[in-house]
């Protein structure tokens, strides 16, 4: 739902009563979106794909595209906003596909997946290897649209009380991690279990939980858990987190041609800008957590613990491919085309990596 | 040098001959820019950027940005690019940075480095840690604006004929690498050749030379390297190619500011377009590689040759750090930059990598 107003006095118009509307003049209105977000306000760098696509959206349409942000502070309704764009509430949506696992179990598969694609092997995927085709199969029914909005980076494995050398360790772990790697940690003995963010420190600090996952030094610095917990683990559960635009189809629908590829453009810059802002805000953050705690002890999983999470995530993801025929048709491709472009990934990036040192 | 012409009949002028022209009628004028590429006709991925840049810039115009793309084919001037756009005999052009460093030396820093910088490192440093403004101190005085055009992400070390198992080996080496990592090599006793492109395959194939770099797996295969070469070494010398977009800046300056902004994010969306489908292109030539010829090789230059790369790469920048005060203020904010954001992709894309196996 946008309100079509007029930009500015059409001089001509003015001046000469029986002019007709020309192509000009209809190029001088102004479409005013809304966009939710699911994060708060200032919420680091998840805050800037939105603030930057509606930047660029401005300018480039000289102002005949105003979006409007409100943040969940706003609307009080971080995970409403599947249902708020679906219903023309808001014209747009910033957010994460997986958070609608629970309404549409097949969105889960657009963020991001345990020992999958990083971000420049996903953005691959969605551009060049059917993923947006899918993606689109996936959100069509619920007249939206849905883009990629950002990407992490590898997310970390999070940070522990104490150290997990075999898988025994992880008996009875009480972890803050939601969603799908939950899941797949809890069919190894785990305990995770959801809390709110205001009170991750607290619980973390009173061993209340033995871990927790969050995002990586981009937006964990902030939540300060560096100060209280020793084992900063490497990631495996989110190696490329995408953040997500939604958009209203009849919203989108209605927008000039123009308007339509300024917005997808902004869209995209917004979230490939995002992607290296991530990156770079990560090295910054880790470079001052480590100057304030020197003591942080990054840590990977033994390749014993790898291995059993990789066969808990294969079976729960076989389960998924055996209910639902678009899911196999999902998760099918994507294991095909990891399978190919990791193989270029290996010899190309991680041999440069491994050159130094 | 770009033309003014109207794109269509104003009707709201023709009905009324008294009338001002409105900022409507002023946004009808059609804005017509020639772009010289380096390269030549259908030149694979390398080709991508510019037309997807002028395709975008004309859709979110509506049409009011035109771009002709000259290929090397057409103005016979491949490396005449930095010239023509300076002079205004284009407006535009698609290149890479290091292509300059014979007229203006400090151009050579904002392409790659040997040692240096990873695509997303590198995107990282020049949005936010400072190097679009290195770049633009350098580009400037010449009356040009300076753009990221597109990343090949890493590139192969190249196609040897023989082993390199020590630093004596590269001894009279004969291989076709040019530019700064030639001078590397050549410290090291290699003999750094430059062959046109359509005699390479012949000179690799006949021994002429012992081995050549191209780009990777994404431009490589069409060369057809592969069946004549047994040994695919990983990269070191370019791990992380940007191309260019130039803009005369008096061009730019005449632009009204709604194009301005299209103009640069359709750039922005091109070059990082170019930066996955390059990785994209990679994974699935580097398996048809596998497939038709599976004897191919990759080897890794064992860590005594690097060791001895790695001196001889820093003792010639100190060299140019030593001789010019902007060259010392780039590269100095190029390893500062790097110093901090490679520990943390140490810790997020190298560990995530190396879980697997």
């Amino acid at each position: 739902m946008f309100k079509l107003t007029f930009a500015r006095k059409i001089m001509a118009a003015a001046a000469c009563a029986a002019v007709l509307i020309s192509p000009a003049q209809a190029a001088e209105k102004v479409y005013k979106l809304k966009l939710a977000e699911t994060w708060p306000t200032n919420f680091g760098v998840f805050s800037e794909p939105a603030r930057r696509m509606a930047d660029l959206a401005n300018k480039m349409s000289n102002g005949r595209l105003e979006i409007r942000i409100d943040t969940a502070n706003k609307h009080k309704s971080a995970f409403g906003v599947f249902d708020m764009v679906r219903a023309g509430q808001y014209d747009m949506g910033h957010s994460a596909s997986y958070y609608w696992k629970g309404k549409v179990p097949n969105t889960l598969y657009f963020t991001t997946m345990p020992f999958g694609m990083t971000a420049t092997e996903q953005y691959g995927w969605f551009y060049y290897g059917g993923g947006m085709e899918l993606m689109q199969k996936v959100y069509e029914p619920f007249n939206l649209m849905s883009f990629p909005g950002g990407n992490t980076g590898v997310q970390m494995g999070g940070w522990f009380q104490k150290e997990i050398n075999t898988v025994e360790d992880l008996q009875g772990l009480k972890m803050r991690i939601p969603g799908f790697a939950g899941e797949v940690l809890a069919k190894l003995g785990a305990n995770p279990t959801n809390i709110p963010p205001g009170e991750l420190y607290t619980s973390l600090e009173r061993r209340t939980i033995d871990a927790l996952e969050w995002v990586g030094p981009s937006m964990d610095l902030r939540m300060g858990f560096h100060k209280i917990a020793p084992y900063y683990y490497t990631g495996w559960h989110e190696p490329g987190t995408e953040l997500q635009f939604l958009v209203n189809k009849r919203t989108f629908d209605k927008l000039p041609g123009d308007l339509q590829e300024i917005l997808k453009s902004a869209m995209r810059v917004a979230a490939y800008d995002m992607t290296v802002k991530s990156h770079h805000e990560s090295g910054q953050n880790w470079a001052t957590m480590k100057a304030e705690f020197p003591n942080v002890q990054v840590k990977s999983f033994p390749p014993e613990v790898l291995a059993a999470l990789r066969k808990a995530n294969d079976d729960l993801l076989a389960e998924h491919a055996a209910n639902d025929e678009l899911a196999k048709e999902i998760l099918d491709s994507q294991a095909e085309y990891m399978g190919v472009v990791r193989q270029w990934t290996d010899i190309a990036d991680r041999a440069y990596l491994n050159s130094f040192e």
